[in-house]
C-alpha cells in the first residue's frame, strides 16, 4: 500500500490530521526528564537519556490527539552518536504508541549521495559485513534545489518502502521569500510564475498514488504562516499531501487552511511542536497535562474544520 | 583569525588545493578495511568499525597532497549511531594529519533549526547536563533555499567558530539546471539572470574578511562540472572560497578551473572523491599506492597551474 493509502486510512482511524512535533532542546526538557537521566556519564549521553525521556513523555502525552510525529534531525545530531541512538528509540516509542514517523531533516544531494540519505532515512545499507537497516520512517523531508535527479533516488527509496516525501515548496520562514517567491520565467511557454510553483509541478509530476484520486506519495511542504498560496498550491497540486508546519509559535492558523483539506481529511497534516511541548509554560501546571490538552484542542480543532464527510 | 585567513595560510604551507572526498561506500571498502572490523557485534557495528579503517588508510595515503578532508554525512548517517561515532573518529583522524575538515551535509532549515544544525558541526549544545561539543569542523556546506534568514545563524556560529560555509550556489549534478538556471527577475532594477546568481550576490554579502584584499569565511559550492559560469560567478563573488567538486569520476576537469583561483592560490578547493579512494580500480595494486599516487597528480596538476607565485 502506497504512503498516502496508508496516511488515509491512519488519519481516518485516528480522526486527526494533527503531527507532534519533536524538536528537544537541552535547555526546555519537562523537568521529570531531567530527573529521569543517568548520574554519571558524559554530557552527550546524559543529555540523550532525558531527550528520550522527555520524547516519550511527550508522545504518551500527545498521541491520542495525533496521527503522526516529526523528528527534527538537527536536535538528535547535535548530541552525537548518543542522540542519533536517542533519535532510533524515540521513532521506536512513536511507532509503538501508534503514529507515523517523519522525518524532517530537509536532506538534498547528487544522485549517489541523495541515495545514502534514502538508505539512512527509509531503506537499508547493504554490505559485506552484513545489511544495516535505515531508521525506518514513513515519511521525510527533502530539498528540490538539486533538481529533479537529486530527488529521483529519494522518491523511488521512499516508494520502495511504502513511504513518503515531502518536498520543501514554500517554508514557514519569513526567509522563504528570497528566493521561493523569485519569479521566474516559464518554462516551454507557460507564464511567469514564483518559483515555489516551479517546485509545486515538480512535486505533482513525481508523485504516485494508488488510485486516481487516492493521494500521492509525494507531498509538499507548505508553511502554515503563509496561507495565501494555499489555493493555487492546491490547484498545481491536486493529490499531493500538504505538511503544513508554523502552527502556533511561528504564527500560523489551522483556520487558514482550508484549501490543504480540498482531496480529503487526510490532505493536510497540521505540524506543532513548541505549541504543544512548550504548552505548560502558558498555562502552567503539569506539562504532560497541558501537553495534552493542547494537542486535544489543536487536534479536534482541525477535525471539526477539515474532517468532515470522513 | 577566520576562515579565510585560515585557509590561505595552510594552503601555503601545504602547496596544495587538494581537498579529499570521504564518502565511505560499504560495498567499495578497501579490504584491508573490511579485515580490520571485529568478528562479532552488529552489522551497522562491523561496518563502522571497517569505514573507520578504510577512511584512516585513505587519509594516512591522501593527506600528503591535501589541504583538507570532506565528509560527506549521508555515508555516515546511514550505520546510524556507530555512523556517527566513526564520523567524530574520522574527524580526529583528518586533523591528526594536517588537513582542514569540511563536513558536506547541505543543511538548511528555519533559524531555530539552523542554529540546531550549527550547534552539530561548530559549536556546543548548552543544557542543564552539561555542554555538548559539535564536530568541531573548519566548514561546512549549507543550502540557500531557505533565504538569508535560515543561512544566518550558520553564518553566525561558523564566524564565531573561527570556521566557514560554502553555501551551494551551483552543484555538480545534471539537475542543478532543474532550478539553479533558471531566470529570474532582477530585484531593483537589475536584469534578469538565472538565479545561481541571485544566490552568489547573497554569498558575496554574507561574507567577512580578516583584511581587504582577504578570503572571506562564506564561500560557494561550484560544481567543477559547469566551468562555463565561473567567470561570472567570480566577479559576482570576488573574496569566497570556491568548493569544487565534481572533478574525476563526475567529468570535472582541474584545467579549466581558473577563475577560481584569481583572488590566490586559495580561492579554490578542488574536492575529489572516488578519483583518489577508487584509483587501484583503474590501475590496479595496492589501494594506498594507488590513492597516494592519484592524490599527488591531481594535487599537483592543480598546484603548478593555479599555485603559482604563492
Amino acid at each position: 500500500m502506497s504512503f498516502g493509502a496508508r496516511l488515509e486510512s491512519r488519519v481516518r482511524a485516528r480522526r486527526s490530521q494533527l503531527v507532534l512535533g519533536l524538536d528537544p532542546e537541552p535547555a526546555r526538557l519537562w523537568p521529570e526528564s531531567l530527573a529521569a537521566a543517568p548520574a554519571g556519564g558524559r554530557p552527550a549521553e546524559r543529555t540523550a537519556a532525558a531527550v528520550v525521556a522527555h520524547c516519550t513523555a511527550l508522545v504518551e502525552a500527545a498521541a491520542p490527539a495525533c496521527v503522526a510525529a516529526k523528528f527534527q534531525l538537527a536536535c538528535f545530531e547535535r548530541l552525537g552518536a548518543p542522540g542519533w541512538q536517542a533519535l532510533e528509540e524515540v521513532v521506536g516509542r512513536a511507532r509503538e504508541a501508534g503514529l507515523l514517523t517523519i522525518a524532517d531533516g530537509k536532506r538534498g544531494d547528487v544522485p549517489v549521495t541523495a541515495s545514502a540519505y534514502a538508505q539512512a532515512l527509509v531503506g537499508s545499507t547493504r554490505g559485506p559485513l552484513g545489511d544495516i537497516p535505515g531508521l525506518g520512517v514513513d515519511a521525510f523531508t527533502a530539498s528540490p534545489l538539486m533538481g529533479a535527479d537529486a530527488l529521483a533516488p529519494l522518491v523511488e527509496a521512499a516508494r520502495t518502502a511504502g513511504a513518503g516525501v515531502f518536498v520543501l515548496v514554500r517554508t514557514s520562514n519569513p526567509g522563504a521569500a528570497d528566493l521561493q517567491d523569485l519569479t521566474v520565467a516559464g518554462a516551454s511557454g507557460d507564464s511567469p510564475a514564483p518559483l515555489w510553483e516551479l517546485v509545486a509541478r515538480l512535486v505533482d509530476r513525481l508523485g504516485r498514488a494508488d488510485a486516481g484520486d487516492g493521494l500521492a506519495d509525494v507531498g509538499a511542504v507548505v508553511g502554515a504562516t503563509g496561507p495565501a498560496h494555499l489555493e493555487r498550491m492546491r490547484e498545481l497540486m491536486p493529490r499531493a499531501v500538504f505538511l503544513l508546519p508554523g502552527v502556533g509559535a511561528q504564527g500560523g492558523r489551522i483556520e487558514d487552511l482550508g484549501p490543504a483539506f480540498a482531496p480529503g481529511p487526510a490532505g493536510g497534516l497540521v505540524a506543532a511542536s513548541r505549541a504543544i511541548a512548550d504548552a505548560h509554560e502558558q498555562v502552567g501546571g503539569d506539562p504532560r497535562a497541558a501537553a495534552a490538552d493542547a494537542a486535544r484542542r489543536l487536534g479536534e480543532e482541525a477535525w471539526e474544520r477539515f474532517g468532515a464527510g470522513s
